[in-house]
């Protein structure tokens, strides 16, 4: 069958897009060495019908569809599959409505994380969610994914913020799930269930999300240590406090190197170790409790700082390390979570993986919450060093279960994770997995092979 | 078969009640007038593998299993059906770990409300969940209802609090769903997929509860108003000044007058509707601001109190109308949920549908939610005040409805709301609802007829 011929009859010409030039950026996302294959077409809907559209026509003639955001993520969970339609979400970009009464925006999954967060702003509204990926990720791709981000230690991730979903299923219906009001339990909660599902379960066409006001001002408590111990120390000293950080972000040694290496920020002359709290509680008590946490654990320098220029600068390391250390190579991303008190064992545990594998990894880590972000760099071309780095991914997955915690924290399971997830599920669990998605999915179009492999455990 | 000889050979003997007298407090809950029916048995499993014992038994012999904890709740979810088994909790109510450095408490299911509440509190931590049912109700109860309370409209709801469960599933495995880490996102959501299912997917046996720290003490904003839509107007008010209170709660004419009856409080000579609010962020700008709102809204009087006595004795009125209007008769509690704004206007409409059945009702709200809970009075034995009530049930739905609203905000769908969730779901929504049901619990042993009644839409 003529694939794009068939789509023709159903959709606009201009909806479909068959060149293979064309097609090649949707083909990935960000995923260091996830595989994926060329597509049969990349589809942009302009409107939910014709999601339901190609929904319906894929199920006809059993296709695969795969439903993509701003192809951000980093775990292989857009990847075009051999002979797959890619929908693509950049046509549906619109903000349909923000209610400040009600505190709820509703949006098309195409509009881009921070678009809603200045929208909600003009209103004197805040959504939270920050994935890194901020300025360019999609709602529908942080649902789909169920991303988190910085201030998630204090306000949650993105399924604390989605109220309702409208989705194409795998029967091809069109279903509204969740609600409009601010409390609902009527019936099973099938909208937390799509949340993070990775477009298994359904094609999300629309997203209504839960607003807060606007906050009030943060202040930056940064710290200076000399190991990851004294800087899990001052964490664990936080937590104890009984503060709730709006930030809690750990740099280490190799990204501040890879800074300095690039913008000669001085960094890692000073430090090897720099902790970046924030508080937005109204008062000043949070920020002198977190700077007492960090002297106490033996910070060589902090400091609280409310100049939010002064603030940035120090945000800055933490957001340049990523493309610091690009500069250098290939960066296959971890995304581990452990119990938060755990985080400095972990991070000596990485220390010695990257030790026996003869891998260089840096680590960014949301400390507040335990989840750590190894970044594995290797040279260009070397493919020694990528076997070895790939070894070294699957010991830090195997740290993390063995102390008790997650092999993805925010980034999703997509392709890379799919042996961490056997690692750490059960096989009823397994089972129940299974058994969930044939009823959302019957014919086992959306998605196939993300998550959970075809037809094996 | 004999069950109870055959419940014998799988589990102690002092585990199995079958006297019908010692059985007859196990057969329903507060729900007014949803039926019941004698149970086979109840039992009293002390441990998960008792009720992986019990469910395998159940399995086995195609009987229904209904899990129960304290039985407070109002739509009779947790009531017998004809022949089954009725699992109680009150035998495994243990908790059994609280970690004060991961914030977080794990219990079983039989543990009751407060006294979580009380056991986290002695290490300076908080679990938020405060349905108004927390002396008596369980965890599990809690968790199985997705229970709300008064502090949802700032801390959210059950849902929010549950990192992870210990289920006996239909299929009888013991599986382990969600995490002990703060974040994570490795598979499909089931946990949340379970809390709030009624004991329709899956049995729990334990639970794992995030906690947040102790709070800092609440100040109550108190306001008496002549009319709800003056009142509804200091609801919106407060939302459209950025403040989320941490209480919000509405008390009308009919509760007040009832309140005054019994405790001659001298309250409905002062207001026609109360409102009581509460905040706990430090500082004493949102108490400011919400008694302008209050006062800008047109209270008849308003005032800020830190007094904690004092703020309790206005909190009693709220408290006691239940109490005191159930002095009256029997009382079948209304659960609708509204876009918050719509407050006022579905109050009006409940003043309306009150009179034409005459039919007295009494509002309770959390007003900051849009959550509602007409109470409907009858005399006692006035059969047919009974059935003009009920009709008055059904009309307080079809306007929630219409409203865009939901037919539960808090007590689940049970038995007498499965009329209320077929108006509200789509066909294909409820046909997802059966496949998940299959998919869970495929000989459909558990809570069966809850929900959504067997066999039929």
């Amino acid at each position: 069958m003529d694939v794009v011929a068939g789509l023709g009859r159903v959709l606009p010409a201009d909806r479909v897009l068959a060149d293979p030039d064309a097609m090649r950026r949707y083909l990935h996302d960000e995923a260091e060495w996830a595989e994926y294959a060329p597509a049969a077409a990349v589809v942009r809907p302009r409107s939910t019908a014709e999601v339901q559209a190609v929904v319906r026509f894929a199920l006809e003639h059993r296709i695969a569809v795969v439903p993509r955001g701003a192809g951000t993520g980093l775990s292989g969970g857009a990847n075009a599959l051999a002979g797959c339609l890619v929908v693509s979400f950049e046509a549906m970009d619109s903000v349909l409505e923000i209610d400040p009464a009600e505190r709820l925006a509703v949006v098309q999954p195409g509009v881009v994380n921070d678009d809603l967060r200045a929208a909600c702003a003009e209103r004197g509204l805040w959504y939270p969610p920050d994935p890194a990926s901020s300025p360019w990720s999609t709602i529908g791709g942080n649902v789909a994914t169920n991303a988190g981000g910085v201030c998630c230690v204090k306000y949650g991730v993105t399924k604390d913020y989605v109220l309702g979903l409208e989705v194409v299923t795998g029967r091809g219906d069109v279903v509204r799930l969740g609600r409009r009001t601010a409390k609902g339990v009527a019936g099973y909660d099938l909208c937390a269930l799509l949340v993070g599902s990775e477009g298994t379960l359904g094609v999300i066409t629309e997203v209504t999300v839960r607003l807060l006001p606007r906050r009030a001002a943060e202040r930056t408590i940064a710290g200076y240590f000399d190991s990851v111990v004294a800087a899990g120390e001052a964490v664990s000293a936080v937590a104890a406090a009984g503060v709730v950080p709006s930030a809690l972000e750990l740099v280490d040694r190799h990204c501040l190197e890879a800074v300095d290496a690039w913008k000669n920020m001085g960094l890692s002359v000073e430090a090897n170790v720099v902790l970046l709290g924030r508080t937005d509680t109204p008062g000043d008590d949070e920020a002198a409790t977190m700077l007492a946490c960090f002297e106490q654990a033996g910070a060589s320098w902090a400091a609280v700082s409310s100049d939010e220029h002064e603030a940035e600068a120090l945000f800055q390391a933490r957001r340049l390390a990523y493309p610091a250390l690009e500069r250098l190579g290939p960066v296959l991303t971890e995304d581990v979570c452990v119990p938060r008190s755990k985080v400095p064992e972990m991070l000596a545990r990485i220390g010695k993986t990257a030790a026996a594998h003869d891998t260089r990894i840096a680590n960014i880590a949301h400390a507040g919450d335990g989840n750590l972000h190894p970044l594995l760099i290797t040279p260009i071309g070397d493919e020694d060093a990528r076997r070895r780095a790939q070894a070294a991914f699957e010991d830090i997955i195997a740290d993390a279960l063995d102390l008790g915690g997650t092999v993805t924290g925010e980034h999703g399971v997509g392709l890379l994770k799919r042996p961490g997830l056997r690692r750490e599920l059960s096989e009823p669990v397994l089972d129940l997995h299974h058994a969930v998605k044939a009823a959302l999915d019957p014919s086992g179009i959306l998605n196939p092979g993300k998550v959970f492999s075809r037809g094996t455990r």
